[in-house]
């Protein structure tokens, strides 16, 4: 969505760099789970219309019980997160790597090695399970390759750019907006700055995304910002399209070929209206979704992950009648309890958030409607699911300074890693703008159509025409809506001629008649409720929660995703090169693969706890190995991950236990209370 | 690869409109297992060493047999497919559509609709476990975007192009090799045309595909070939560079931002070889997979999925020794049997195929080494596995004048359509061309090491400058291989100088040593052996395989997927719409979802036999009836597709036996030995 260019803007307002939490400490669960009771009695009392004075205790305990939260969160922020050494493990193990490194790579471009892939694939099958089986959305895979008319049509022409400056020397080019920012923040860093000054900086700081071309201008020209590698003069800022363009076709020049490459995948999915609707029976509301690529031209990419030119999405359009936004399954999601960050708090200039449940977040009104609501609350669960830590997340308001002129409301999910609060998925209500869009430009009419119990009388508008050569005028009037024929009317009352087409039309031409029809049917262009997913950030964020370092040895990082997301779900062993145990090993390989099992096989030489080791770092949540004893009873050992604890099993077992363990209907603790641990150390030399 | 310049030629030598063998003929099922029984006897004969009279009757026995399979095959071949009916279907379905057709649509560009898009998706899950699982490969995401100059060492700079002519009144372009085909396929099935020349031009339609731009210009003019549409004259051939164009960053005429979409997924493999060789602990031999979005600017497209602008193709890049292309797995597929036709019959002008098993194949060294039988084979079994019709597939060799000259076997998987023998996989003994470029190109070292048990002396030739300074002398003949360094020698030896990289050189500035070293690592740069697969096509042959027309009503047509691939794997419909229904699909939803299978709810007003036939036309393998019944006791009908028997079954059950059914783990013969039928007729209204 066009969203996404808002969407995409780092949200960096609050940087801390916080140690990784992949073991959470127990203090912090404890008062979290005390806060969430606290605020549940006082909701409960609150329902039970209690006294002000019986609230304010609970109240006075409550703010109390957040201040201790943050305070140990705040300490946690000072034991220093060390990015690069995270940077190190993943660059190592192929997580990720700029792409075409042996041609000095291209900013902005990634490749994802094994496990990098294997961990988005996972996210995405989970996605799939949790979003479009779930709700039996229709998926589409609709082309990269888009002509220039759509995405005219769409805004993105015109509006999908950064603005742009350019050093007057070498011509080197850089974004208006974070040069200005980086600028900015330098100077309030510097010692030597003086303090009112830098309260003038801190502000224009927060404005900066408001400002249009000029006013970045004058400011640029205002503080004597010069280009940073040269000092050379900069331009005027100018506004750059951030879609990849090419030609479609053999014919160079041909503009019917000019054509992007998509900046999201929602346009394939408008621009399919009517076949799906056609696919659902004609049935409302449904919501249709797709995973793809998508591409953004960024000019001067940095923040890794975060900001690439071509990143996987993952998109929901859902349809829905414009004053029917309630949802069938509201009541399923109403309790979930979220982190906002309302509109109204920003606007005071407050950034902490306000815990309660999406049910009392409807009722109130601050969250604009039941199916906006019922996905916040699903994108919610989701992320948490995948191994996003709750605390670290929250949903923020756009402000009505963001928000796209013809959307309803839009919030973002964000997710704190050490660049900051960034978003990861937006999720807006975009009434009809985009299928009114298309429907006016194509005449296809991209409408659901309701059969009406009763009959209703409405008010019609209709032109009439008084002579049938005028074409153009006659095409130009009837593909009017309701107000501009409104318009047209006054005018031609008042004036007895208005301007149509470029031709002056006369009342005598034409006149527009208002009646009233009876309708047995409700034709309406749905309203659309996007969640839309960046996939690679999301997947950025979860590296971050999920990494940490073994306590007693800080060159033994481990990634602790959950086993349903592990890029590799199980390592297999031998305890060393004995030749007795290569049967073992293919024996066990064959009982994995037959469930479909994804594991990596480790036989080098090194000893079994560094081999354990290395495989931490892909976040492997199992491993088996094959020693003497298995030799003997066919039995193995199966170690988790993050306890590091073992148990004994038999081989004809083992492959159905890690099964279950890797789709999470088997715990760990339930596997150590049905099978002998085993205690032999991890022999680390 | 740019193998699928070559491969993405149509190869339409045996285009027969067949009938669809949805359904197969018993008697052609019982000859075929005839034939492969008298084979299989042949062949042990052989290995025993029969004598040439005692083989002679069971030959003749096999070719009688062949002849009778042949004219079954005509026969049904006469019985017409009906393309444009299965396209209604299709279409109708939302299997697939042209993309943006609200906008007119763009010619090779494609959107897959919800069944289209599960069918997709479920094809590549399959190919995900039947090729990355099973043998551990590493998958990897690259990127589309790609620089200019990776795709000028890959060669598709040069030589990725199609060759075009201009109409050279009204400038449309036309791909010139088809322009010519068109016109002689006109000539031959024109009833005018002299019997003489309806010879020549069948012999140059064989021989279109081998003209370079020149001969195919003078045989254009020759016949005096106009353009089709307006008459008008055309231009000489001229190459069509076939990559789509765009550029990376905001700096419009930046060399080093020029880029493409890339043509194939394979180069961004070759590009990360080291990171995945060192990924796999340097262990030889290993794979690399990829799956994704691949583009062909195509001249002119049509023929709907099978020659499109944007495509997902799925590839494999397997490492090897150059000197030991066998395969630890090969006893595994060695008695699979295929169908072959050898670049030597087809050199005869032969176009039937050979049966044998691809050990013999082997063995016999029609194909040429083991680790390339061994993934013919498993590409077999993999499109088998699918749904592909087992007869409509075969293997053809490259011949020596399609083959690229580094490669040193080459085969393809043709699957027969309504278009002909479609090239749907390629699959290529590469040798070490890719990483050897590379390698050139970057000086990154593409190679691995493996340690020597023994030693072994190497002969060794190196220059030896005689003065430091001449820099890009010396940096040009470090670069020099063996071959050029022997005749660098020669001329220093022969002229006492030699031109090296503009200047000249003498004997006095540099000499060439050859000595002996002896070697404890053989490092190599490995041959690559790539299966490539164009999913759009396996997919567009597989809707044409399973698609057949129920015997006694012609209007209700039937997609038979196997359960595994097909996009929704159950229907649920109560009877009717009394109320007592809808708390029973309710929960049958809620069953199903807990499963994971994917499900469609049919609750239209329709009769339930004519909702089955509707949801027979994508391919739900099962249904389930809720009916007056199930009110009493929880039981419903569970119905399969192609036999439309039914069983009756409690609902407690049915979600794990569908689930067993979908993925193909219990068969509906078992289901109906188990449980009772239900014999009830589809009442269709």
């Amino acid at each position: 969505m066009l969203g996404f260019e808002n969407q995409f803007l780092c949200h960096v307002t609050n940087i801390r760099t916080l140690a990784s939490v992949g073991k959470i400490m127990t203090t912090k669960e404890e008062l979290s789970s005390e806060i969430t009771a606290v605020g549940d009695r006082i909701r409960n009392m609150k329902l039970e219309k209690a006294s002000k004075e019986a609230l304010q205790p609970h109240i006075d305990q409550l703010v109390t019980l957040k201040k201790k939260l943050d305070e140990i969160i705040v300490a946690e922020s000072k034991k220093e997160f060390d990015r690069t050494k995270l940077e190190t493990v993943l660059r190592r193990r192929f997580f990720y790597a700029p792409a075409f490194d042996i041609y000095g790579g291209v900013s902005g471009l990634y490749d994802y090695g094994p496990p990098g892939c294997a961990l988005q694939a996972n996210i995405l099958q989970l996605w799939r399970s949790h979003f479009i089986l779930e709700e039996q959305m229709l998926e589409v895979d609709t082309t990269i390759l888009t002509p220039y008319d759509v995405l005219h049509t769409s805004g993105h022409v015109d509006r999908f750019t950064d603005l742009m400056v350019k050093d007057k020397g070498n011509g080197n080019l850089y974004r208006a907006d974070h040069l200005l920012e980086n600028w900015l923040s330098a100077q309030i860093k510097d010692v030597k700055t003086d303090a009112k000054l830098k309260e003038e900086y801190s502000y224009v700081m927060t404005q900066v995304d408001n400002y249009d071309a000029k006013e970045l201008g004058d400011i640029l020209r205002k503080y004597n910002v010069k280009a940073p590698e040269s000092g050379n003069d900069i331009s005027e800022p100018e506004p750059f399209n951030l879609m990849f363009k090419t030609q479609i076709g053999p014919a160079e020049h041909d503009s019917k070929g000019r054509g992007f490459m998509r900046p999201e995948t929602a346009q394939g999915q408008f621009t399919n209206f009517k076949k799906l609707y056609e696919y659902n029976n004609e049935r409302m509301p449904f919501a249709s979704a797709q995973i793809g690529k998508s591409f953004r031209n960024e000019i001067s990419p940095r923040a890794g992950l975060l900001r690439v030119r071509e990143f996987t999405m993952a998109e929901i359009e859902h349809y829905v009648h414009p004053n029917k936004k309630d949802h069938p399954r509201f009541r399923e999601v109403e309790n979930v309890i979220m982190s906002f960050l309302p509109a109204s708090e920003q606007e005071k200039g407050v950034s902490s958030t306000i815990d309660m449940t999406i049910g009392e977040a409807v009722r109130s009104g601050m969250v604009n409607n039941e199916t906006l609501g019922y996905f916040l609350a699903r994108i919610s669960l989701f992320l948490i699911k995948i191994g996003i830590k709750k605390e670290r997340l929250r949903f923020r308001q756009h402000m009505s300074n963001e928000m796209a002129h013809y959307a309803s409301d839009c919030w973002d999910a964000e997710i704190q890693s050490s660049y900051g609060w960034i978003e990861c998925v937006g999720c807006a209500d975009r009434s009809a703008y985009d299928l009114s869009n298309h429907t006016k430009r194509t005449g296809e009419r991209l409408v659901a159509r309701e059969k009406l119990d009763t009959p209703i009388q409405k008010n019609v508008i209709k032109p009439q025409f008084n002579k049938k050569e005028i074409g153009v005028i006659v095409d130009e009037i009837e593909n009017m809506n309701e107000c501009e024929l409104k318009e047209l009317k006054k005018s031609l009352e008042t004036n007895q001629r208005a301007k149509v087409a470029g031709f002056e039309v006369s009342s005598d031409m034409v006149s527009i008649v208002e009646t009233v029809e009876t309708c047995y049917v409700d034709e309406y262009i749905p309203s659309v409720i996007e969640p839309s997913f960046g996939i690679g950030r999301i997947m950025y964020s979860l590296l971050e929660h999920s990494y940490y370092v073994r306590e007693n040895d800080e060159n033994r990082c481990v990634l602790s995703f959950p086993p349903v997301v592990a890029p590799v779900k199980c390592l297999v062993v031998p305890l060393s090169g004995h030749p007795s145990f290569p049967p073992f090993i293919y024996e066990l390989c064959q009982l994995l693969r037959s469930k479909d099992i994804s594991f990596q096989k480790d036989d080098s030489s090194s000893s079994v706890g560094k081999r354990y080791a290395r495989n931490d770092e892909i976040g492997i949540p199992f491993g088996i190995t094959v020693d003497f004893q298995t030799v003997k009873d066919k039995t193995v050992t199966l170690r988790e991950r993050d306890s590091m604890s073992q148990v004994r099993i038999h081989m004809d077992q083992v492959a159905n236990i890690v099964a279950s363990l890797a789709n999470a209907t088997l715990s760990w603790n339930k596997v150590t209370e049905t099978f002998p641990a085993f205690v032999e150390q991890e022999i680390d030399n």
